[in-house]
């Protein structure tokens, strides 16, 4: 098998592939992160980033990955030995759920089979238990990026609401943000965890928090020791477009041209956008006779569609033969799922004819791989995909 | 309709997508275009530029379009009043064919019907009869890029040799170069003329002429005047890796590293590639129930595939809704067949999934420009392309 | 001597350095040259042009070198046989008169010392001797790259005015085009040739005639034959931001942000900054005892400087010194002047400091090569630019 | 006053000017990082880290600032309650203190004046009265960025040898690293901090920790809380070319450039470069009659040079100025110094042209603020450069 040629499909669920225009605006020198030219850039992405993540109040950037983002969520927020509710919606909500046990956080961890996304009534049903107000926070995952499901945070909070909890709402949405619609203030999420190389279509190397006033105050009065992720070194340089130590210049560059891109297009018609790919894609899973992780039509992901393998075949042998022979990247199963099911990441720059490009390259791959299947999912999926641009009720 | 989103299709038959590769190597510093660091780039690319059209001899590298390469081969060979035999195989070689006249040269222009290559049996016929030896040069285009259709150059030189004829023999390699098997010592060819934005994966702004012995030896002779285009100049300088003036720097950057690309990969398996893509998009044509405008097999050309447009339907208006609904650029039909045929191109760095999620494109298209098609195009390439993998002796 | 390490100072008086931001837009995937983003493209690159050129009238952009801009002035304009008078300012001065009798041209060439510009008055004389109006153009260079001497264009035209002569008048702006002021309709200029690789702070690839009414209507009637040249051919798709063959598009992209960054800065304050840079330059020359080559005060380029080496001593051997002890490309005499001149070009995006951290280079380069020189030359460059900037009467 | 136009002398001591090479090939298109093409990228990164932090032992790369390295060196080898040595060297010794201290360290903190390094002395002095062994890590840094003073640490580490204390060796080479020499293993070095921007001449983003086997043991015992920053986490699949979570991989197509760049000059040349640089610095300064903050001449940094403004002139204004005026930034003098010292960077990618023209940059920028010094600072760095070159003993 000679050497890949041409285009690279990268279709796992994230980093996604990054546009020309991004790669663009990151090739320049970097400028000295303390004069007027940085305060400029510094001040026009944290305001970029309010309106991505739909809020009017402070968020944060580090340099790091997403996980990262996940620890100062935790450190900013609660002290240990809090107990914290969390749900098993999948490998990452658990590492989430082993990162807060690290911090000596008393965790609640609701199982799940990873076929669904969060339970509010569950939630409601935890929080109305806990009579002496012991539960410090819930913390979920909105786009559970290894199982393709989405959970519905604006039905959780309302869950909270009822049962008239003050418990932070800190939501992961690292797989979400800029590709799923996500509503940081009206949702009442107390802290949004994200990162820069899924929906945002940066490089990895940026982790962000968004923070509610009730998140600020719990930051002032909580005992977990923290250094590089404390807000409130943040943001007092924050104010001025400037940083505490040294930002990653050239990601900040990207990041300014990637707010710039999604504002342009608009988020609604980005998040209608994956929703119409993920439709397709679905549409061709079914096609094909595979059986789809996600299990809830409500939950479905816009962002990737975990599918599982035939009995008997093993998902990365599957990718394998792709990435050789097709040059496509296919996300893997993760942990408990590995090898039974494989991810097609939807995501970032992606459109119709990438898409139909990639699902060719999975239909191609499972005959390589002699997986049972029925041809027809890509004509299945153009078929979806011209419906609805016929159809004048779904943008 | 809202601005197209994420990767754009540039499925002309050329310019062809850049890869990242070159697109990386043309960003660097100009640098002093007489000094020791230069002259290394120089010497690279010329005599790369011998691996790519097969020849010992040298390579004549301009900044200029492949138009300009083409009046070099004409200026430098060639007298006011000389005779030269041509054919109409399309668009371009009608174009050659005009600025042939332009230079005062005399043109016995082959009529043809754009969709066939040059019949070499023609040109034996033409040159048998020419008693006086007054053709002075066969000049033919061996991709016709207008019409899909590829001439045999080596059954021409054959029919040349037949003939016993001392006629230069003047191939235009525009669109084949570096894309489809072209031989220029092995061909007996005296001047090759290419340019970059084909097979070269590479921006415009280069034409090339490699030449004969007695080409060269024509030159010498000839009475056209010249001076930009003048081979003389360049061949002392270029010994050095110099250029009589200041070259396109950036360009040969660019021209390192695809030379590169196309060694690493190998010619043969670059050829075998093109054929490949080629045959599954006349597979998808075929099931549409459209028709190829090329009508000899032996003559379908690796490089792009001209399609014709079903009567009372415009190949234009069909291209722009291609264009605004799916994010792809097909090419036009030119001239003579302007509005009656669309092209794609499959060539360059062009692999499976691309050309698959292009014909996903043009499929959808057909159906929503209500052009009347069968469907099962997209289903036709893969199986072709899957029957084909699985062959061990197709490679 | 180990390879030079770091930033290259890139000193010749052309091709100049590249900026960062032309460098980036030109780093981005070629697009369909006959679709809409093209047509924006080609009619923002037009129209920009025209503001550089400081014309009305239609620019013409080829690929090709600024040598191919000189052929196409002259094939467009005139005819076998026709008069023109030239006049020797140097090495590029005596290749364009070659290239004027290479298409047949009889040139008068008034001989020159390679010290001066072109003397108005000899103009004057030479036109007023024709009595038949046999002289078809006066042919001069603005900017002679190779000895740093600045011809007056105005005075130029005054003295065909005053003769009342017909003659059209091409002018060479090669170097000088977005570094000295240039008025092509102010100056009842008719053709005026450049490139792109200077002032315009492009990499090579760029050809471009401005053209008068007058020499469009000459193109109309005379008959060297022509074809890739051709105005013609140009502005028909021109008019519509297209181009007759593929253009060289990522030259375009880059086109449009050097003309961008021109107009932003402002023409009137790229030429003063060019000219308080030579000025600098010419007093630490003087203070280093050397000459300059330039003898008129009046003529000094705002390009470049070329300084002439003491006795004995070879410029290409300091050169050589410079580039390997000090990263450094200078520019070398040509033809007559050769290893007898050195050149700096001070040129496009150059500024203060790169401008001094060159001057260093030259001093301690010829400490280096022994070359007999009184020190102090940094110091008086600086303090010209201190003294300039501290008087509020020189921008 | 205009937009500064032209070259950017970017002279703060870091970010440095990152190299056109590591712009070059971090322009690329993000794979996944879970791949084999990125394993490959992944084992070459980490082994480059191994040659330039001259260890055989573990490089750990964290995406990250700086100041996440120094929180990761902390974390993974101390435990709250422990007590540690530091030296109040300058600001950044004074934060890592401050960090200390958050993570309920017990800081010694030996008081300093800014204008000198650690003194190994006083080190063995305090571990020799540490009787119980109470001191689990001496902590230091090896350039200090705020005052341009280079700390001894082989030195140090004899001292520790002497008073055979089994106390931890941190050292933050931040700023040090591959600009200065630095011996990991020779030195007996437990861990090293260091980040991607300053003589690794990358974009900031990436963090380091090299550790020895004695501080890979200390870390299974800690009982620091911890999870991002954990050792473990990443040695497991850093064996194989991953990170636990998403690597930044741009920055890492970066880094392996760059390694590349520093291993083909040859780590001894790179230091000779800077040192070299350095001693031009100063020779300037001395020339101008200002003072070097710096009062140890075995202690100069050859990183960057910190100067003391005259009294009554504040170096906020002066550097100001020069951004303004020259289109250069200076790095300012940090809390306790601020107002007073101004910070000459001559690390990573600068050379002897590119140091110079910042000297002359200074140098007016001194005379336009109206700061009392005399000229000639520049003439005496390019006889400082001028004899060193001269000089077959000094490389």
């Amino acid at each position: 098998m000679s050497t890949p040629q041409g285009h690279h499909f990268l279709q796992i669920p994230g980093p996604s592939p990054v546009p020309e225009r991004v790669l663009q605006a990151m090739h320049k020198q970097i400028i000295d992160h303390r004069g007027p030219e940085f305060a400029r850039l510094g001040r026009d992405v944290l305001a970029g980033c309010q309106a991505i993540f739909q809020t009017g109040n402070p968020v944060i950037i580090y340099p790091s990955s997403g996980t990262g983002a996940w620890e100062a969520a935790i450190v900013n927020t609660l002290s240990p030995g809090d107990k914290v509710l969390m749900v098993e919606t999948g490998h990452f909500a658990t590492l989430w759920q082993k990162m807060a046990a690290r911090f000596g956080l008393e965790v609640d961890f609701i199982r799940g089979d990873w076929r669904h996304g969060v339970d509010p009534a569950a939630i409601e049903a935890k929080l109305a238990e806990d009579a002496t107000r012991a539960i410090k926070a819930v913390m979920v995952v909105h786009n559970e990026t290894s199982t393709g499901v989405l959970s519905r945070i604006a039905d959780i909070r309302a869950a909270m609401d009822r049962a008239d909890h003050p418990a932070l709402l800190l939501v992961d949405t690292i797989s979400s943000l800029g590709s799923a619609d996500y509503r940081h203030d009206e949702w009442g999420v107390d802290v949004t965890v994200s990162c820069s190389q899924k929906g945002l279509m940066l490089p990895p190397g940026l982790g962000f928090n968004a923070i509610s006033d009730k998140a600020l105050e719990a930051s002032r009065h909580n005992t977990m020791p923290r250094s590089y992720w404390d807000w409130q070194e943040m943001l007092k340089p924050n104010a001025n477009g400037f940083f505490p130590s040294t930002p990653a210049t050239s990601l900040l560059y990207g990041l300014r041209e990637s707010i710039a891109m999604l504002l342009e297009e608009g988020l609604e018609r980005v998040f209608t956008r994956h929703r119409r790919l993920a439709a397709a894609t679905r549409a061709a899973v079914n096609a094909w006779g595979l059986e789809i992780l996600c299990l809830e039509p409500a939950e479905y992901s816009p962002v990737l569609t975990a599918v599982i393998m035939p009995a008997g075949h093993d998902a990365d042998a599957f990718r394998k033969i792709v990435l050789e022979r097709y040059n496509m990247s296919l996300g893997s199963g993760l942990s408990r799922v590995a090898g039974k099911v494989f991810r097609i990441g939807h995501l970032g720059e992606c459109n119709e004819l990438t898409l139909l490009g990639a699902l060719t390259g999975v239909e191609l791959g499972l005959a390589a791989a002699g997986v049972p299947h029925r041809p027809g999912g890509v004509a299945a999926a153009m078929a979806n995909l011209a419906g609805r641009n016929a159809d004048p009720a779904v943008p």
